[in-house]
């Protein structure tokens, strides 16, 4: 009872547009708990889909096929799906009305070409579409397989998926055994070492847990098949817990969580307030944390010290500890976190200073090399060295400072009490 | 000489991740005039990339493949291309050394698993990853079919496809009719009202005319297949001179232009510096102005005033002002530029105030209402509104706000003489 996905359009094979379709359908099918094992991307071509036709209908019951449904001569998915099963088109009258009546709308005439997309295989079911001229069909060519057809413009796609796809695949018996989700983030760890850790949960059948990695951050993902969402819940909760504590300070949040979030959910608790002073990251952090609804509740602001007489005027940063030690240094870094914070008179300074590059790095001081500044609102002061790879580019390493700072914080926010 | 993707992993069969390997790899193949006909996406299972290893052989001499090349059980692609072809795993030494070398400089030990990352198939040749653990390889499993492996993480991907495949691929003889493509970008105008102008150059067939839009930019993409750069240039030079022209002041830049390199640029040419202060935007603008390398020589930096205390203790706001006009005002955004011109002395300042949502939004200021206010060199202060859309994510609206205004600043600095 698989399904399977193909996508026509030679605009998807030259690159020209992103294959969202795919990953909406990918989507939709998880959650109704369809199985899933190939896509496909096919151009404009009636061998070719032809070929597509022939594998898919062999290994899946259900044939996905978005594009191709349009007026012009190159689309062309309805014509070569109908002589695949060799089967006539026929012209379906209510079309042709739904066509000229929605072009009567905008005031424009149904020019001949549209025609075109009232032709279905004899035996179709019209799949409507609210929102544009293409419509889809769902048809039985023989038993055992199912093929429905959308536009590939993907509102068009989506809308017609929600309003007559899902509800006729459910009456064929599939989402009854949905899948629930739920995803575990942590910070500070590879996932290669995270893996080894939990490697005894990756053969648990239901639920499943698969890692995932991506910018410093890696995420567990336990999904379990169950009849309802308490039921899932039940199944999901003794793994997460299990993770969370091997884990340890290395997990923190999950779901929507981002690393912003959770900081701000940890300021919010104490009644706490951040400000930040940024250098290399030039507003990044400062964007992070303004991600989070809701963040003007505990951040004030700060101030971008892009230049150096940024860093002395306005966060008095000592212009010898400057000159000595340089811009990229645990003293500024510390001199910046204390700054912000006074001036903005806030609980907690937070600062990031580094190299990032592609220029202005030295053997001394690498790009890639950054220091986070942290300051207590008991007045302790912290200046933290961190590496993050010469050989990254300007953007993550950027991003990784802001991650990391987050982070650092978040760890702090963690490991001291309430009263402090 | 046709080239095949195929993208493993379950993680795009359940839409965790978008796709974006397969556009970029479509896009390069396009660009090198390699013909390219279906992409396949398959799960981490063994059997089934069997399967799409068999169908592919069998139509394409070059099967470019992407994920499945990590360190953890399910990251299985190498292994399956090897047993498909009944050749024996053997490791690299020098994908060891590679690795331990990575993680010492992050001062980290190499894990057992990442051992596995040195296995490839005996005779291969290492494809190196500069930027992560995984190594691809490069590999004639038989006369007649090359197969590339790539690692999923695509800022990897795009480096070692630059690198090393590339230039592998021009030694067997493609890339010998490359198409050649110029990108002309634009801002303030819809996609609709820009096509419909330029309308009679996309029935060209060389070089042909593309437009594309997302996030307020809209492109229109010549490109022409050519014998060389100099031929090609001059098939597109007098089709972007007319676009251009067509376009007046929405266009802003070709290729990699940013809004923000753009603004860079103009100031350097006149030896301006520039300074921002920002509220809802939360230091993006910033963050936008300083992904240009090399911008600290007119960006100074900016200050966050995110709390209303800021933007007055700060920023000099008047209070009286502040409270009568509100936050999100045209006088508000005035004095925010002003403030942060004279506080850090530049010859320009650029602020952002607005309603970013999802709450926040009044029947008279509404979610997506934004002014940007802008001090001249001259003294000259503007504050100009803009509404965003109210139906649009918090996000949208916050990035909109930042180009909005990197857009306005854009166009001053346009429209005044350099003597100015």
């Amino acid at each position: 009872m698989a399904a399977e996905v193909i996508c026509v359009g030679t605009e998807l094979l030259l690159g020209d547009i992103l294959n969202s379709n795919s990953q909406y359908l990918a989507q939709e099918l998880a959650a109704l708990g369809v199985p899933h094992f190939y896509q496909t991307v096919v151009g404009d071509n009636i061998d070719r889909v032809h070929q597509a036709i022939e594998i898919a209908a062999n290994r899946s019951s259900i044939l996905l096929f978005t594009g191709g449904l349009g007026p012009t001569p190159d689309d062309l998915t309805t014509e070569a799906i109908a002589s695949y099963f060799n089967t006539p088109l026929v012209e379906y009258p209510q079309v042709i009305a739904d066509i000229e009546r929605k072009y009567a709308q905008r005031g424009r005439d149904m020019t001949a070409s549209n025609r075109k997309q009232a032709l279905q295989p004899e035996g179709a079911t019209i799949l409507p579409n609210p929102l544009g001229s293409a419509p889809g069909m769902i048809w039985q060519p023989r038993a055992g397989l199912t093929i429905l057809t959308f536009p590939g413009v993907p509102r068009e796609m989506y809308r017609m998926w929600r309003d007559t796809a899902i509800p006729f695949l459910k009456t064929q018996g599939y989402g009854q055994h949905p899948i629930y989700s739920r995803s575990l983030r942590f910070f500070g760890v590879a996932e290669s070492a995270l893996a080894e850790k939990v490697n005894h949960l990756f053969d648990s059948a239901n639920p499943t847990v698969a890692p995932y990695a991506g910018k410093g951050q890696v995420r567990l993902r336990i999904s379990a098949r169950a009849a309802s969402e308490v039921e899932a819940t039940t199944l999901i909760a003794p793994i997460a817990e299990e993770i969370q504590k091997i884990a340890g300070d290395n997990y923190f949040g999950s779901d929507d969580d981002t690393l912003a979030s959770v900081v701000g959910e940890l300021l919010l608790q104490r009644g706490q307030t951040l400000a930040v002073a940024e250098s290399c990251t030039g507003g990044g952090l400062g964007q992070m944390l303004t991600e989070t609804p809701g963040s003007s509740s505990y951040f004030m602001g700060g101030i971008i010290s892009y230049a150096n007489r940024v860093k002395v005027e306005l966060l008095g940063v000592d212009s010898e500890d400057l000159a000595r030690a340089g811009a990229v240094s645990a003293t500024v870094a510390q001199q910046m976190a204390a700054g912000v914070k006074a001036k903005l008179g806030t609980d907690w300074g937070v600062s990031i200073t580094g190299v990032a590059g592609p220029g202005g790095g030295t053997d001394t001081k690498p790009v890639g090399l950054v220091y986070i500044g942290i300051a207590h609102p008991t007045g302790d002061l912290e200046g933290i060295k961190y590496q993050l790879g010469s050989q990254q580019e300007r953007g993550l390493i950027r991003q990784m400072s802001a991650s990391q700072a987050l982070d650092l914080l978040r760890r702090r926010l963690n490991s001291r009490s309430l009263g402090e």
